[in-house]
C-alpha cells in the first residue's frame, strides 16, 4: 500500500476579488469562495493520489469577516487523512487587504474527495495512506475520524451510538 | 413583528451544464454547483426579508449522482425558519437528462443568511418570522432548531449539553 | 406519432443580475438577457422532444423596463406548438426587485428550435405533437401558425398572399 | 440638428468560438451569438450618437449555417437610420473556418437602440440624423421605415392600415 | 512554396470594457488586454497559414493611456513576416471613448506563433511566405529580422555578435 | 524612505486549466496564461508597496512546454527591484500534471508596475526600496538595471550608447 506525506498535497491559491465576484455590498459572494475552495481541494486531492478525483461532500463552513472587492483571497488546502475510498482535505481561506496590510481569517472547511479508477469504469479506488508529520497535521489526522463519523450519522449511514469518536468529543466538550 | 409565509420565498433555478462547468469526466464540478446553490439561497433570502442579505454559513452537503455535461441542473430554495438575526434556507438540487427523461437527486444543503440594515451601517437586522404551512415546511421548520444547535456546537459557541434538540435527535436516532 | 402536453416543457429560470451583466447605467444589457432566454428555450425544447435541439430563429422582441443590478431576472419558457421539423417556444422575462417587492415585465419572445437526429448525421427530425391544455396554451398554439407565416414571408420563403392566417390577422387588426 | 454619415458608425468584431460558447454538437449557441451582436450594435449606436445607449428591440433573426468550435465569428454593425428617439442598427454575422478558408453567412438582424440623456435623468434624447452614402446604405435607410412600421404593428402601437410602407411591401411581394 | 499577402491575415477586434475587465481605478487590467491581443494574433496567424497555430512568444509591450470602463478596445493584427517554422504578428491596440469621440493609442506588441501539422503529431510546419505590399507592411517585414535576433539573443539561442541586424540597429540608434 | 524585503512580496497562484482556457489542441492558450501572470504580478506589487498599482509594461516572454487541460498552472511572483516610480516583478509559471507527477517549466517574464497615489489624482508615487536577501534575489536585483535599460532603448527613451549595463551584457555574452 502506497504512503504519502501530508505536505506533498499542500497547495496555495491567491485570487484577486474582481467586480463579478461581489454582491451589492462589494463583498465576495459566498458561492464564489466555495467554488475556489473546491478547486483548491481538487488540486490537493489530485496531488495526493495522482488520480482523477471528484467532490463527495463538504462539511459545514461558516463565513467570518467578508472579503472586499480588490482584496486578495488566500486559500490553503492539504489532505488531512485518507480512508478506504475517500480523502478528507482541510481548506482554509483568508482575506488580505494589501493597502492596509491587514490579513483576516475568512473561513475553513473539510472537503471529502473520492479517487476514481480510469481503468475500471471510474469506480472509486483506494487513495495512498496519509502520513502526518507536524503537530497540526497529526491533530487534523486524529480529528478526521470524528468528522467522518459525524458525516455518516448526518447522512443516516451510521447509528449515533456507534460513533465512538464523535461521542467522546461531545463528552470532552462538556 | 412582520410575518411571511414559507412559500413566498420559494425560488427555482434551472441551469444547463456548459463545458466550463465540468471536470475531466464531463461531470459538473462540485464548486460550480455550490456557487449556484448559494445564488439560489441568496435570492430566496432576499424575497423573504426584502433586505440585502449575505451568506453566514453552509451546513454539510454531500454530492450523490454526478450531473453530466449538457444536462439540466434544477435547484429549489425556500426559507425554512428565521431566527433573531439569521434565516435558514433549504436548498435542493437535481440533475435532469432531457434526452433520456431521467431526473436524479444530486444534493441538498442548509444555508444560513443574515439580513443587513442599509440604514444602520450594514449591521444584522431581524428577518420576518417564517410561517410554515405544508407538512414538509413544518418538518423543516422544526428541524431548523436542531440544525442550528449543531452549527453552534461545531462553531464552539454552544456547549453540547445545552443543545437540547440536538441531543434528543441523537437519542431518537438510536 | 408521439404527443406531449405543453406543460411538460415548462421551465423556470431565476438569475441574479451581477456587475458584469450590466451597462454603465447599472442595467442588464440586452444581449445577456437574450443569452439567458435562449438557454431557457433550449431547455424547454429538449424537455419537449427528448432530443438535442438548436436555435433556428428568434422573433422580434422588445425590451420594456430595464432590469437593475442586484435584481432577479425571472424567465419562463414553454413550447407553444410543434411543426414538421421545428418547435416554437414562448419565452417571457420579468425583473424582480426583492427589496421593494416590485415585479415588472421586461420582455417576451418566440424562439424556433429544430430537433436533430443523432442517428442520422444530425439532420432535422420531427418533434412530438404538442397538446395545449389551458386557455393560454391554446391561444399560443393558435397564434403559432400566424407567427410562422410571418417568419416565412420575412425570410422570403412564402409569398404574402399565401399567408392566410397572417392576412386574417391584419384584417382583424383593422 | 446634427448629422452623421452611416460609415462613421461602422464597427467590426471578430471572435474565436471557445468551448464554453458551444452546445453538444460543438456549434456556437444562438444566445452567445445574440450577445455578441448586441455588443456590436451597442458600440455602433454609441459611435453614431456619442451618448450612452440601450437596446430597445431586436427584429426577428434566423440562424443559418451553424458556426463551429475554433472558427472565427465575424460581425459587422452599422446604423441604418435614426428616428426621433431611436436608431436602427443593421448587424450581420458570418462564420469563418480559417483552416479550410471557408466563409459562410450565419445571420442578420436589425437592432433598435435608444440614446439617453445623462443630463436629464436618462430620458430618451434625439440621435443625430443619419446620412446614407453607398447604395447599400441607402437601401437599408429606405427599408428602415417599413421595418419600423412592422415593429409598431406587432407591438400593437400602430394599426395595420396605417402602415403604408409595410402594406406596399406586401403588395410588391405579391 | 506557398505565398500569401500580408493583407490576407488582417483582423480587427472591437471589445467593450465590462466591469469584470477593470481594476479598482475602473481601468482595463493589463492581463485582459494581453488576452484579447493573443486571441487577435491567433486569428491572424490562422488566416495566414490555414493551419492550427499556437503562441510561441510575445515581445515586450508597454501600456500607455489606460482604457476606461465602458470604452471600446480596438485591436488590429496582421502577420508581419514568416520564418521557417514561425510567424511574427504585429498587434496594435487603441482605446476609444465614444461619448467624447476620443481615440487614444494603448499599446503595440509583436507575437510569434508556430503553425502545427495535424497530420504529423502536431509538429511545427512551415507557414506560407509573407508578401508585404504597403510601405508600412514592408517596414514591419524588414524590422522582423532584427526583432527575431533580439528574441534569440535574449533566449540565449544566438550569440550577440551574430545578430547582424540587431547590431546595425544599435549603431543606427547611436 | 521605506524599505521592504523581496520575500514580503512573494505570491503563489495555482490554477486548474478548465475547458474554456484551452485551444483546439487542449492546451492552455497563451493569452489566458498572460492574464493570470498579470494578476499574480499585480498582487505582488500591491503587497510590496501597499498602494494601488497598474501594469506599465511586460518584457518579452516565450512559451515552452504547453500546459494541458486538467493540469495545474503554478505561478510565482516576487518584486525584483523598485525604481523611482516603478517596480519590476519577476513572474514564473510551471505546468503540473498531477496524474503523472510531472512538473514542467512553462515560461518566465518580467512585469513593470507603477504605484499610484490615491491622494494625488492617481499620479505615480515612489515605491519602497527593495532589499534582496537570497542569492537569487540579488541576481534578479542586479539584472533589473540592465533589463530596464533594454526597455528604455526599445521604447526610444534612452540612447543605446547610454545603456551601460546593457552594453556590458552584450560584451559578456560575446
Amino acid at each position: 500500500m502506497k504512503e504519502k506525506k501530508a505536505s506533498e498535497s499542500f497547495i496555495v491559491m491567491n485570487e484577486m476579488v474582481m467586480p463579478n465576484d461581489t454582491n451589492h455590498f462589494g463583498n465576495l459572494i459566498g458561492g464564489r469562495l466555495m467554488y475556489w475552495m473546491d478547486i483548491a481541494a481538487a488540486m490537493s486531492a489530485a496531488k495526493h493520489c495522482n488520480l482523477p478525483c471528484m467532490t463527495a461532500s463538504v462539511d459545514s463552513l461558516s463565513f467570518k469577516t467578508p472579503i472586499k472587492l480588490g482584496n486578495i483571497v488566500h486559500i490553503e488546502a492539504k489532505v488531512s487523512r485518507s480512508f478506504n475510498s475517500s480523502m478528507e482535505i482541510h481548506v482554509r481561506a483568508w482575506g488580505e487587504d494589501p493597502l492596509h496590510q491587514y490579513v483576516y481569517a475568512s473561513n475553513e472547511a473539510y472537503f471529502t474527495f473520492v479517487a476514481l479508477d480510469s481503468n475500471n469504469n471510474h469506480k472509486p479506488i483506494a487513495a495512498p495512506t496519509l502520513i502526518p508529520e507536524t503537530d497540526e497535521e497529526k491533530k487534523l489526522f486524529d480529528g478526521a475520524l470524528r468528522r467522518r463519523q459525524l458525516r455518516l450519522v448526518i447522512a443516516g449511514k451510521m447509528k449515533a451510538e456507534e460513533a465512538i469518536e464523535l461521542q467522546a468529543f461531545f463528552n470532552t466538550n462538556e
